[in-house]
């Protein structure tokens, strides 16, 4: 972040029409925010929310409480316009692109083989980087692909230690068999592909539409574009960046704490707070998009508020 | 609420093309809000904020950090469009009314004689009932008024029970010396003014904002307009209207969770989970406006989401 912003910014606040401290967290999200727009006083005007669509070869495995075709079924209701994160971009003011990274060639399953070839890995890396609009002022990268819990647990798992049990949860809702099915499969993935290195784990464990994620926060890094994450599969994604490069999603904040259980320990290995925390597990960037508008507000007050001075207003 | 139109909106939550509740607290808003909206596919067009403000008498004391006067400089800010306030309800698209009560006629230090005349708390709620536009479909009611987090603690303990020490905060900012003035200060008004009676408890210990938020909350619910509730002056003026009837704050949510000590203690009371807990402690109807946000997006998921079945989506 550029360091004079954050200070412009933070005298700035200091003189804003309310007690010191009084808008808490909002206070903290516009400074953080200037310092990655290099201005004292930023606005928002385009938010930018992209869905990655990946299938996976792991729901051979039983893996998912519903069936793999629902991805593809999924990514027309996108582009319909018919689902919840269409209709919270609209919300919000974003705009919104959907990329389905060849669904009908899913990864391998990765209790047998690596999920993807070096290629492939790659090409989603790079889809994701390329999605990213260089005019966009703040980036929500989110997902569809049935399985994909399994895999960001065995991503999670594999760049931050801990055993499969501690990153498996229900996903969209697998009950105690299924549950103990997926923790089971996390751990042959683990055990076949035994990496810590990031960009290894993505290929072997990941998917595209992981891959894709990661590469679209790291372009928005070079955008100098804010990131607000979304839920467990986005910060497992995401997870990867931080692994290969310390620092490397200090321009990202946690949208929210999701209901998949191992979320908070995500966020918790991240170093991040969630911004919102109203239970939701549904993926599609859809807690990342609901906390645009706490960004945004953030950053309305911190712009747009008269200083005590211009207000005539006693400083206490 | 209506319970046709809840459980049509059960109904069609439980068909969205969505995991069942992978929207979390979003689902039950807004099956919550279609209730009082009498359908099952509502929308937020309307939102409205009114800020009432009011003086203290109990200022005299030496309650807060900031000298009485700024409550009239805040009022022209906000008039302006320079405070919080403004920018949040712009950012949310909410029309804002602000009405300054009786500012140069403070109420009476309620350590010594009842803080309002019933002629004086009657025309404050009657102010407040009347403020409501009954043409909108959100209502998020503020305030400001140097000395009034003293007056809703003396407020909350009258009509809640507990001890001054249990209700009294630092408000915009007083320190530990500050702190012990201001619960010696709600300890006298209780003993002055030993009244469970909540109109009784508004009048005595009072002031004309808090009253003129019960008129407006109370009024909301004959027009059936939901209304999010702000922090710890906002809960404890609503508080007088549940003690008053059971239920009559059903037709109201908590946007946040204050940074005021008491304001949990005070949601605990009124059986009220908040939508945000993001440390503001500002007043102004800031935290309520900024969950307006998180509610029109729970509306428009509901109400502009696909099916399964017009979606052509497996439904697991």
């Amino acid at each position: 972040p550029d360091m004079a912003s954050i200070a412009g910014a933070k005298e700035r606040n200091g003189q804003l029409t309310k007690p010191p401290g009084a808008l808490g967290r909002l206070e903290d999200l516009a400074i953080w925010y200037a310092g990655w727009r290099d201005t004292d006083r930023p606005q928002i005007t385009a938010p930018q929310v992209i869905v990655f669509a990946g299938n996976h070869g792991v729901c051979a495995q039983g893996v998912s409480a519903f069936p793999p075709e629902v991805t593809v079924q999924m990514v027309a209701n996108f582009e319909h316009g018919g689902a919840a994160i269409n209709q919270l971009a609209k919300a919000f003011g974003a705009k919104m692109d959907v990329h389905a990274l060849d669904l009908e060639m899913p990864t391998q399953d990765f209790t047998v083989a690596p999920a993807m070839s070096e290629a492939e890995v790659v090409l989603a890396l790079s889809t994701g980087w390329n999605a990213v609009d260089p005019a966009s002022d703040v980036l929500v990268v989110g997902e569809m692909g049935i399985g994909n819990t399994t895999s960001a647990a065995a991503v999670a798992a594999a760049v931050l230690g801990g055993s499969a049990q501690d990153w498996t949860g229900r996903g969209t809702g697998v009950d105690d068999d299924g549950l103990a099915r997926k923790t089971d499969v996390v751990a042959r993935g683990l055990a076949r592909h035994d990496t810590s290195d990031p960009l290894e784990a993505l290929r072997c464990l990941g998917g595209r539409e992981l891959a894709a994620m990661a590469g679209a926060i790291a372009a928005a890094r070079t955008h100098r574009i804010p990131v607000i994450l979304d839920g467990f599969i986005c910060s497992a994604a995401a997870a990867t960046l931080e692994k290969a490069v310390e620092g490397a999603l200090d321009h990202a904040v946690a949208g929210h704490l999701s209901a998949e259980g191992a979320h908070a320990k995500l966020l918790d290995a991240l170093g991040k707070q969630p911004i919102l925390s109203l239970g939701l597990r549904l993926g599609e960037g859809s807690g990342g998009a609901l906390a645009i508008g706490v960004l945004q507000a953030a950053v309305a007050c911190h712009s747009g508020m008269a200083t005590f001075a211009e207000a005539g207003v006693a400083a206490g």
